[in-house]
C-alpha cells in the first residue's frame, strides 16, 4: 500500500478514536447530570473506546495495520513488527488526526449553550490527568504505574492476537475489547490515556493544567510499550 | 437474488433496525422513571442499535447486502459497491419496513394504560431532533455537522469491513458495533439518526415539531455519506 | 450424534439458559435496592440471557444444533430445518433442564435470609407476565402481539445466520446477541419471554399468578415461531 | 512450546486476570460512592473479567492453552485435555501472577489518599466470601453450591468451545463471555470465585476474614471442574 494511503489511515483511526472515546466522554458520559442513569457512565465511555478501535481496525488494518497510537507504534517496532523508517510519519499522522477530532469534538460540543470548559477539574474536555486532576485523586505515581501496566499489557495482547499462530481475522475484536477493558479498570485513575496522540489531542483544548500534565502521558505509555513490546518478543519466539 | 427478495430483506432488516433501536428507547430506556438505574439508558439504546445491525446483517446479508439504511444505500453507491438503478428501490423498501415498525411499536407502547406521546419534548417517540428537540439542548448547526461527520465515519468502516482484503465474515460485528458506537456518542445531540428510515419511520408518529425537522435527517446524513463513500473509494482503491 | 447427547444437550443448554437468565434477573438486576446503580438492572439481564445462547451454542451446537427453545425448535421444523421425530423430544428435555435450573436457582436465592417470593409483584422469580403481572403493566394484547413479533424475528435471524450462504462460525454470536436484543427492547413489557421453557421454568416457583399466564408464554412464541419459521423459508430459499 | 514459556503465559494471563477484573472491582465499580451510576457497577465488572480471558486467550491461546486458573486446568485435566505432569507448574504460575497482580493493584489504589481496606466488608479488596462476607449475605451453602454449579458450566463451555468440531477461533469469545455471565449472575452470592488463583490474589491483601474462608474457593471450583470436565468428557465423544 502507498505510504500516503497508510498514513491517511492512520489519520483516519486517530481521529475516531478521540472523536468517538473522548466524544462520548465529553458528550454522553454524564448526561442529565448527577446521578441520572441515562448518561453512559465510564462503562459506555470505556465501551466507546474499545469499539473505536475494533471498528478501525476492521475498517483499515488492511491498509496502515491499525495502530491508531504512538505508543503502539513504538511497542510493535520494539517488538520487530514495525519498520523504524514509518515510525515518525505514523506518530505525526496520529497525532493530526488526534487534534482533528478534538477540535471537531469541540465545535460540536460548544452547539450546546451552556457548555463551558472548566480546566481546573478532573477530566475537562476529556483529558488525563493525575494527583488534582485524577478523577478519583490519583498521585503522580500511581498514575505513571498504571499507565506503564496497563500499555505494556495493551502492547503483549496487540502482538499475541496478531500473532502468526492466533486465529486469523480476530485481532480487532481481541484488541478493541482490551482497550475498553483497560478503560473499565483505569478511567479513576488517569481518565485513561494508554495512547499519547489521545491525550494530546484534548489537552490543546483543556488547559493549561492538561498541558502541563501531558509529558506523563507520552512517557508512560511510551514506556509500557517499549516493556510490552520486548515481552512478547520474547515470549512469542518459538525457536524451530 | 431475486429482486424481490432483496427488497424484501431490505424492507424486513429496516424494520428490525427501527423495532429494535426505537423500540427500547421507547419501551425501556427509562424504565421506572427518573433516576431509575433498572432502565437501560443511553447506554443500553446504543447497544440494541448496533445489534439490530449485527444481527440483520448476519441474517440477511447474503440476500440484500444488508444496507437497512437510505444514507448507506446511497454512499455504496458513491463509493462504487452498488448500482445505481437499485437505489430507489432500496431506499423504498427500508422507510416501508422502518414506517411498519413505527406502526407496530405504537401498538405495543400503547398497551400501557398511562403511554402519550408529548410531540414537545426532545426524543418523543423517539424521534430526532435539534434546538429544543435535541435531548441535551444542541443547535442546528452543531446537530447538522455531528450527523454528517458521524454519517460519514460509519460510511468509512461499512467499506472499510467489507474491502476484499479485510477478513471475511467479520462485517456485520464492525458495522453493528460501528452504530453502537456513534449513538454512545452522539444521542445526547440528535437522539442520533444517520439514517433516514430510522428518521421517517417514528417522527410521523412523534408529530409536527418532528416532522417540521425531518429534512436535516435526510440531508445530513445523505451528506455525510458521499464524503465518507468518496472517501474510502480513494483510500481503499489500491493500484496493482 | 447419538439422540441421548443430542438430548442431554438441550438440557444443559436449556438448563444454562435459565440458571444464567434468570438467574441474574433474580439475583443480581435490583442489587442494593431502588435506585442502586451497582445492580445490573435490565441491561445485565439482557446482556446475560444472550450470552447463555452465545456461549451454550458454541458449547453444545455441534453436537444438537443448540435450540435451547421449544419455539426454536417448533420453528426451525417449519422452516424445514429440523425433524418432526425429534420436536417432541427435543421440548421435552428443554423443560425439563430449564426446571432443574429453576430449582436450582431457589436454592441458592434461599441462601439470602430475606428472600421471599411474593407473586402477586410483576416478574417474582423472573416469571413472565401480562397485565397486572407485566413490569411496565402492559396489557395482555400488547404482550401477546410483543412475544409473536420478538419470537418471529429471533427465528428470521436464527435461519438466516445458520443459512448455507451466511459466514461460517458466527451463527453463536448473531443468536446470542439477537435474544439480547429481543430482551434489551422488551423486559418492560412481558419480562421477556420467546421462551416457554424459560417461562415454565420459573412460573412453578412464581406462584399462581404467573401460572395462570403461562399459556400465552407457549401460544404466543410458537405462533410467532412459524410466522418467522416461514417467512425465512420463502425468503432464504434461493432457486437455482 | 517450551515450558517456560507456556508458564510465563500461564502467569502473565493470570496476572492480567486478577489486575483487569479485581482492578475494575477496585477502582471503578463504586466510583463517586453510594448511588452514583459514573461507577461501573456489577456489570462493568463482569465484562472486565470476561474481556480478560477473552484478549488473555487471543493474546496467549497458542503459547499456553490459556487456562489463567487452577479450576480450569484441573478440569482439562479431567476431561482428558491436558497432561498431568503439567498440572502443578500450571497451577504454581497461575498462583503467582496473580499474587503479583493483587500487589501491583495495591500500589496504584494506594495513590488515592483515602484508599483502606477494611476486611469485615464483603467484597473487601475484591474478595471473595460467604455468610457475613458474602456480598449480598448469602449463606455458606448457597455460596457453595453456587461456585460449584458455577465452575462445572465453565468447564463445559470451555470444553465445548474448544472441541475438534466448534468453529475454529471463536473459542476466546465463548469462554470469555461464559465467564463474564457467570459474573453477572453470581457477583451477589460470592463476589464470584471459580477460580482459586483470584481469589488466593487479593485474600492475602483482605486480611484475615477472606482468608480464613479461602479454603471454599478452592474446594467448590475444583469440585465443579470435575464435575464439569467429566460430564463434557462424556457429552463431546462420539463413538466414530
Amino acid at each position: 500500500m502507498r505510504r500516503d494511503k497508510r498514513l491517511a489511515a492512520e489519520f483516519l483511526g486517530t481521529f475516531w478514536l478521540v472523536l468517538g472515546g473522548c466524544g462520548s466522554a465529553v458528550l454522553a458520559a454524564k448526561f442529565g447530570g448527577d446521578g441520572n442513569p441515562l448518561g453512559i457512565g465510564f462503562h459506555g465511555v470505556a465501551l466507546a473506546f474499545g469499539l473505536t478501535v475494533l471498528t478501525g481496525a476492521y475498517a483499515f488494518g488492511h491498509v496502515s495495520g491499525a495502530h491508531f497510537n504512538p505508543a503502539v507504534s513504538l511497542g510493535l517496532w520494539a517488538g520487530g513488527r514495525f519498520a523504524g523508517k514509518d515510525l515518525v510519519p505514523y506518530i505525526i499522522a496520529q497525532v493530526l488526526g488526534g487534534l482533528l477530532a478534538g477540535f471537531l469534538l469541540l465545535q460540536i460540543a460548544q452547539g450546546q449553550p451552556d457548555f463551558a470548559i472548566d480546566g481546573s477539574q478532573a477530566g475537562a474536555f476529556a483529558s488525563n490527568g493525575y494527583g488534582a486532576l485524577s478523577p478519583g485523586g490519583y498521585s503522580m505515581a500511581a498514575a505513571f504505574l498504571c499507565e506503564v501496566v496497563m500499555t505494556a499489557m495493551f502492547l503483549v495482547v496487540i502482538m499475541g492476537a496478531t500473532h502468526g499462530r492466533a486465529p486469523a481475522g480476530f485481532a480487532p475484536i481481541a484488541i478493541g475489547l482490551a482497550l475498553t477493558l483497560i478503560h473499565l479498570i483505569s478511567i479513576p485513575v488517569t481518565n485513561t490515556s494508554v495512547n499519547p496522540a489521545r491525550s494530546t489531542a484534548v489537552a490543546v483544548f483543556a488547559g493549561s493544567g492538561a498541558l502541563g500534565q501531558l509529558w506523563l502521558f507520552w512517557l508512560a505509555p511510551f514506556l509500557g510499550a517499549l516493556v510490552g513490546g520486548l515481552l512478547y518478543r520474547w515470549l512469542g519466539n518459538e525457536p524451530r
